[in-house]
């Protein structure tokens, strides 16, 4: 099998432009298939204020009112995946931006409210394995948004992280799938306050017992479990680390391994 | 030749709700392939001013400062090409939205400036119909956004009508093409003051004598002028009329023909 590597880039390699160009630069020149998610960044709760849309945050992820998915699909799948469409096709990577209901990649259903009403939130229910495929076979990169659909009309907010998680695992069927989760940090820290703590491999058994000690932050959970999804669901590797991990093979970075 | 219809819709539809709704009804049944290209409508205008970004415009054409893009970007290629993907994929018409960065299919440049600077406005240089290609033959409708790129990572605002028929003329060697500019109006009128009186048949002798006797008026005239360069490069034939034309050979619109 070929290899693909999937990448998420959060907010910090979004919101700067020094970071971002060269992350893709880098990302432009791996080789092999691969595929980009990517989240929005500040740009969408600053946008919001300037339209004069209330932000509202519960437990880190945000709750989405129609105006607010509006601006998310706005910033999300037009500004930000816009922008690193260019910028792939700039350094000569044959890029196409999509979100969920673009070829009906990622269909998703409206979460269901519990203690709280998350609105336009979506969780996956299915991702299009044959549409992916197709795009990949011809040398197209992906660039997917946090925004999908739910067959019926209606778009929705979807976590990146699980976006990606969601997408490797369904392809790892057809290419040999690597998973990089790159955010601000150098990795999964067992110290938050020491950026050098850098755990180098976390195993389920190890994972238990850094809950247990509540080493992991609560930010850093949702990450680890989406992680394990992926390695159970046949992805080969999955990596944490900052963004400068792609492309180079001596910065150092969590690993997340079955055993 | 397998029939291609390229249908490009301006802002009255995108603004009314129920038209819209119709109109992707409508789309999504069409037999044979078919590629819908888009403008924005007021919401570009609406959010900028939310914003508080100053709109500026020339001649009807919008002045495109890095703000302005930023909010044509957002509008464009997100919101409004993302809320027609999902709803084409809700009436089965496996559609996805694109930007001409999107798989690099439409290369414009930075327009040169004369008399008035029309900031980050981009004139077309290149359609990549290999690509647009490999998604027709897929099944797949392309819904084009009024965004292009110049390759060099810059995004540009492009004239949607100018789209529409640089598409249709890049595409008439692999289809029989048929090009419909959908706008506010039945067709083109001999009386702006009346809306029954549409012409039913513009030949270029008639357009030579509608132009000396200034029944074109000028919003109307780029468009024609679009209509016959798309029919001089091998587009079948071009309709100018309401968006009630899709789907329907009852409804009275005016035919644009070589002869």
């Amino acid at each position: 099998m070929e290899t693909l590597s999937i990448v998420k880039i959060g907010g910090n390699v979004i919101d700067d432009q020094d970071a971002l160009k060269h992350f893709l630069y880098n990302l432009a020149a791996l080789p092999g298939y691969k595929l980009l998610v990517h989240g929005g960044g500040k740009i969408a709760t600053e946008t919001a204020h300037k339209m004069g849309i209330p932000v509202q945050m519960h437990e880190g992820r945000r709750i989405t009112c129609a105006e607010t998915l509006k601006v998310v699909t706005m910033v999300y799948a037009g500004y930000v995946n816009k922008s690193i469409t260019a910028s792939l096709q700039a350094h000569g990577c044959n890029a196409i931006g999509l979100s969920g209901a673009d070829m009906n990649i990622i269909k998703a259903e409206k979460r269901i409210v519990k203690e709280v009403d998350y609105g336009y939130a979506g969780d996956i229910t299915g991702v299009n394995t044959d549409q992916l495929a197709l795009l990949l076979k011809a040398g197209i990169t992906p660039v997917c948004c946090a925004v999908t659909h739910d067959g019926n009309g209606q778009l929705l907010n979807t976590n990146a992280d699980t976006i990606a998680a969601s997408l490797a695992a369904a392809l790892a069927g057809t290419w040999n799938t690597s998973l990089y989760y790159c955010f601000e940090k150098n990795g999964v820290l067992e110290d938050v306050d020491q950026a050098h703590s850098v755990i180098p491999q976390i195993t389920p058994t190890y994972f238990e017992e850094l809950k247990q000690k509540e080493i992991i932050a609560d930010g850093m959970l949702p990450k680890l479990n989406n992680a394990f999804a992926a390695l159970e669901n046949g992805v080969k590797e999955v990596f944490i680390g900052s963004h400068q991990m792609i492309g180079s093979t001596e910065v150092i970075n969590t690993k997340i391994a079955l055993s």
